[in-house]
């Protein structure tokens, strides 16, 4: 599987100087962006260079034998082009020409030929009707029609981080990556696994466990085979977050239009989620914006949340989601309260604690009392950043965390643009609602009970991350 | 009702030069910032000039008798004020103090006084523990502690809107003005009515029937007279938005120490609203995020909606997403699919309508042919502006559904910072997430459906707005 994601050398079927190719903005990607080390050959009609890398008219005449062949022509010339693949000992191969099962019946029959090829080769495959792989620390992406200038797509390269996107649709690729430059965590490995006639979700979910990999996001539009998904997804010793389309009989058919897939039951789907330990995402946006509860904060290992707000009606709020979440509003002891009553400025010394105008220490001071507190199992801080120094203290928040084992998932009511602002310059990992922060902690507590319910908590910390990988140490993501 | 939003003169009593003294900070606002042009008086214990508004030590011995009284001082002292306020005939009170009935036994004793006095002497009051009164078009405010120079305070002032609010917590009337920023829609006025011991959200909405006002929003944390309210909303031409606090009974608890109200049946809220023509909406983002569906676009006469979507994945995510809202996916008719088909380059022209990357012309003809169509009651366009054209061609579909009197939610699948950005700066109604986008249409049908069984749909146009105040005109809101 390695040789999808870091080929020495590979050839782009299709790649061309005719205006508008695609494939040569695949070339164009690996040698002025990417400046890809390994050997990269154009093959097309003319056999033309493409882009100064050497071109030839067919796979048979290239001078040695591609890690990986790329391949982005017409659906009607790809059979031929297995083919010549499999003569030449090519062993992996990324379709990403459309038109087959989702394309009717002709489409269909040469899905059926490549299939045959592949099988009697040994031929390994990802697509067809994707963008391919991605890469962030070996440098290596061979998707089509990207323009790499784009901000996003520097960041991504310079700080890989460890998210893994297994996506069956291109333009959900696009969203996800453009999103996570104006969120917290980074990117490892994305997979683009279209109509999937190989390769699909369940191989690349095993893979993902002996890499860099944290956390596991995958959208699908359909699911071939459920129990090879299920069993892959109950082995996992890293979150597996999946949205899948087609909830409804109307959404299942739009899918199907787009990658040719069944219609899958959703309830039942649903109920082996639940099995398995797969996190079922409810939108997209979470498949940017909840990582990063795994990847920043200790597990929740039990329900009992308190809430802490400095502007009250956050504090009515949020006990309404938390307890429609499936949490609880933690009743303090009265020890945790005495506590709270020392700190002074204090409105409400009950869950949820709220305070007015008050000094950092006051911050640090109800941190400490909480989150040491035996009955509170996690935090809401739903902190208005009014003066700078809540900034502070919500870094301090964090190590706090950190000594107890306990999460935050922290929410500042500001408007979102000054939000995303604070999260990026000062790495934080702060939540764009109160509905997306109560809903970080009742999935990382849902997760913290599918690891012990599949005895998997043994070997490694009840701690989401490493907290080491290199794309942390960078600093500001934007300026 | 008009004296709280528009007065001629103010004193503000508590305003002196005590360091943090938050009166001061209402002084402040209305003569460096607003250049409010009314006489104010400030009221403290040495009778001192604050910032150049003449002091008195007692009401009695103000030179006039000011349209409105802008109390801040301890609890305590304002029984006493109130007396006096009536001596002098003053009619309109503004509370901010904190500290009565969410204060236990004294403060309900004082709020009882309090009553009392204002009864006798006809005395209208807002609050007390509130923000006061914002009016942007009479460039009129009285919120204590805000800092006028935001850049946000600024936009509300320079381009009043059509929204006003009745908000019972000054931390969401911060952040709503502070998202609204970053939306489309301005401010008309703004009221923080705290405990509402006196004027309450009814009265405001009646209130609101008569000015600039085209959406009303509101946050309650309790209700206190429920057929009141109910009967104010039933008879509101304009649009209601309700987010209520307290759906559990934790919720419910936390609102109580917060603004002191009764828990209330939830369920029974939630049929009444129904009754009413009130939308409930699911989180205090909506407050900021919907009202433009009504005030941009024409309403939403049916449930018929097709999708079209530059970006396949869209198209199975959004028929999910219509058809949990209790919306359809339309089928189209044959003669609307031969339409399309003539366009050319349509991947699908069932619904949800797909196309690849095509010129600017495509996306106008499927604008058109969908929005002509009989079958069809409103647009969902999910459309990457995956180049600057996409932007134009949006444009020019604001247009069509005027002509055809069909609204379209839209949404460009991009990262949410380059989405407001567009919507911002080419003032284009984009909702921020496909959840948004259809939740949108679901409350613009819900409300017209309302109309029609209140019987209001007679004397005005079918149509959200008059899509002629002012805000509207001020091209860029962000640069």
């Amino acid at each position: 599987m390695e040789r999808f994601f870091d080929p020495q050398s590979v050839v782009v079927v299709g790649a061309s100087n005719t205006p508008f190719n695609l494939g040569s903005t695949i070339c164009n990607m690996l040698k002025d962006y990417l400046h890809y080390d390994g050997n990269v050959y154009a093959v097309n009609s003319k056999g033309e260079t493409v882009n100064g890398y050497p071109g030839y008219s067919s796979i048979p005449d290239l001078p040695q034998t591609p890690d990986l062949a790329v391949i982005i022509v017409a659906a009607r010339h790809v059979p031929g082009i297995i083919r010549d693949c499999a003569r030449k000992g090519i062993r992996h191969v990324v379709i990403e020409s459309a038109g087959f099962s989702e394309g009717g019946e002709i489409g269909e029959a040469m899905q059926r030929e490549i299939d045959a090829i592949a099988r009697q080769n040994g031929i390994r495959m990802l697509g067809p009707n994707c963008l391919g792989t991605l890469s962030s620390r070996n440098k290596f992406c061979c998707f089509y029609g990207v323009n790499p200038s784009l901000v996003e797509m520097n960041q991504i390269f310079e700080s890989p981080g460890s998210i893994s996107y297994i996506i069956q649709s291109g333009g959900v690729v696009v969203l996800t990556l453009e999103s996570l430059y104006y969120d917290l965590v980074g990117v490892n490995k994305v997979v683009s696994i279209g109509n999937k006639c190989d390769v699909d979700e369940a191989d690349l979910i095993e893979y993902f466990q002996k890499d860099e990999t944290e956390v596991i996001g995958i959208y699908l539009e359909n699911i071939a085979d459920g129990r090879k998904l299920m069993e892959a997804a109950r082995k996992s010793r890293k979150p597996v977050l999946v949205y899948k389309v087609g909830k409804t009989k109307e959404g299942a058919q739009a899918a199907m239009s787009h990658t040719a897939g069944m219609a899958n039951n959703d309830r039942i789907f649903d109920a082996a989620c639940r099995q398995a330990g797969i996190i079922r995402l409810q939108s997209i946006d979470e498949l940017h914006s909840l990582p990063k509860i795994f990847t920043e904060m200790p597990l929740l290992k039990g329900k009992r949340i308190a809430a802490f707000t400095n502007s009250g009606a956050f504090g009515g709020i949020s006990a309404d989601l938390l307890v429609q979440a499936g949490l609880q509003m933690v009743r303090l002891s009265p020890q945790t309260q005495e506590k709270l009553k020392k700190v002074g400025q204090v409105f409400n010394i009950k869950n949820p604690v709220d305070i007015g105008p008050a000094p950092p220490q006051t911050y640090l001071d109800i941190f400490e009392i909480l989150l040491s507190a035996e009955e509170v199992d996690g935090l809401l801080p739903l902190l208005s950043v009014w003066q700078p120094f809540v900034i502070d203290c919500l870094l301090e928040l964090m190590k706090i965390c950190k000594r107890y084992e306990k999460p935050a998932a922290i929410y500042t009511p500001n408007a979102i643009s000054k939000s995303v602002a604070i999260r990026a310059r000062h790495r934080l990992p702060i939540f764009e609602t109160t509905e997306q922060a109560v809903r970080a902690l009742s999935v990382s507590q849902t997760y913290f009970a599918s690891l012990l319910k599949r005895n998997l908590t043994g070997d490694r910390p009840l701690w989401g991350a490493g907290l080491n990988t290199d794309h942390r140490s960078t600093g500001e993501a934007l300026s």
